[in-house]
């Protein structure tokens, strides 16, 4: 069992669905004393109180930070880069930082350069998203039982991944440590081509009229596709290069199942569709 | 408000998900007083019955057919094809019948010019199968504001087609009426490649050795995946015109989303995301 850390503060930056759900499943594992967040929009960061994300916010940089422990930014990948400079530099030392961006190409290598001596950072990108957005869809459970990446570089202190680590199996969560460059060309395949495919399947229903008659398999297939457009053209265009090969073999698959579908034997096809019944079957948490 | 029917006894034949579904249905809304299974496993009926999805059971045709005013072929569509005649022969003057097979190109023309004068037939297609299969995946509340297609042909009488909306409304449900052909092609996009898609994904995924890292998304789109092989085979090659055609929209669209992807700009992918969030938030039952 890892052992359990106890923050006296830690600031969350960003209290949408991802931060807020944070702070609320800190708060009731007790690995919190104080939870205070950080936002640009006083309306959201008060609505996060009243939900119990968190305890306190401010509007100010160095209130928020002030005695902090542990610092996540709960932003997305441009704002927490546009950010970091100046929230790195204000942290108190012995502080640990995280992010929970969903591209970690440049992030990690990026912040790990900005920590300084007195300061640990690691990257995190805990997988549990959804088509939510906001504080009003936080939830405190939304991390347990669930993959967390964590995503060194070779700078990075083994005190901050020993106690990231530490910190995401402490609210349940599995975590599996990968090289920047694997894991994104990894969730190109799990999360974003899923993303684009389920945006492909709707757009193809509604541009022939067929909302309408759509039953629970294509709703289930759909979800995500009600995600926060800005966010998700970020993530996929960060990670094009991967997301294109993911595509490329997608359409290259579809092509080979076109073939089988129009062949008079079913011997491929129902093998195939075996295959992805066992495969499914394996999948965890569903 | 539709009439209510009191049936004295229903014939099902076929007690497996939706079959099973439909006995509890049936039973919990007061629309039978008598549910007779029928099936060529005796273990299967008894789960049947101990599970209250039909009151009784026979491997009989004749006892299962004697006295029935609502016979339901709840099997794939070759068993239905295969069993309708003798079935259909055997049927009390007056009786009601439907069968439940999502793929509608032959079988209601077939089943129809076996009716006679004293028998009613019109086809169904309640859109709420699941990747589970087994009298023990029924659940009373299967059909409940579901939708339901009713794909009567030329010579279908129209007392045929007024029980049947009414019976399928007593489930609550949401009964559309189309043409065999129209049906075909709308289920070929909603239904039948959405579940090629789910497997073309998973198997993508497992092709790569990545299934231990995916994440709730994943499992959302691709759980239909875990579907009866068999089933869907047939499915898919009763439908296979329709089912390529689809393919290749989709090809085409996934052609065009690598462009987007590699643009620099992001405007075109932008409004397609929109495009299908909007849509999919207009999704019911979700």
């Amino acid at each position: 069992m890892p052992t359990k850390t106890l923050y006296k503060k830690v600031t969350i930056v960003g209290v949408g669905m991802m931060g807020g759900s944070l702070g609320m499943a800190l708060k009731k594992a007790g690995l919190a004393k104080e939870v205070t967040g950080w936002g640009r929009n006083e309306e959201k960061l008060k609505k996060a109180q009243a939900r119990g994300a968190v305890d306190n916010w401010s509007l100010e940089r160095e209130a928020a930070l002030d005695g902090a422990e542990l610092l996540v930014f709960a932003t997305p990948g441009e704002v927490t880069s546009a950010l970091s400079q100046e929230w790195m530099a204000g942290a108190p030392p012995g502080c640990l930082i995280t992010d929970l961006c969903s591209v970690k190409r440049d992030l990690p290598a990026a912040l790990t350069s900005l920590t300084g001596p007195s300061r640990y950072y690691a990257s995190s990108h805990p997988m549990c998203g959804s088509e939510k957005s906001g504080v009003e869809a936080a939830r405190s459970d939304l991390f347990r039982g669930r993959l967390c990446f964590i995503t060194p570089v070779t700078s990075t202190r083994k005190r901050s991944l020993r106690e990231i680590q530490s910190f995401w199996q402490a609210l349940e969560m599995r975590v599996v440590s990968l090289a920047p460059i694997r894991h994104d060309r990894i969730v190109a395949a799990v999360s974003h081509l899923p993303h684009l495919l389920a945006a492909a399947l709707i757009n193809q229903v509604g541009d022939r009229k067929l909302l309408e008659f759509t039953g629970t398999g294509l709703a289930d297939l759909t979800r995500i596709a009600a995600s926060d457009p800005l966010l998700w053209l970020e993530i996929i265009r960060q990670n094009r290069e991967n997301v294109a090969r993911q595509l490329d073999l997608l359409t290259a698959s579809l092509t080979e199942l076109r073939k089988m579908v129009a062949e008079e034997d079913g011997r491929r096809l129902r093998s195939w569709l075996q295959k992805a019944r066992l495969r499914r079957r394996k999948l965890s948490g569903s």
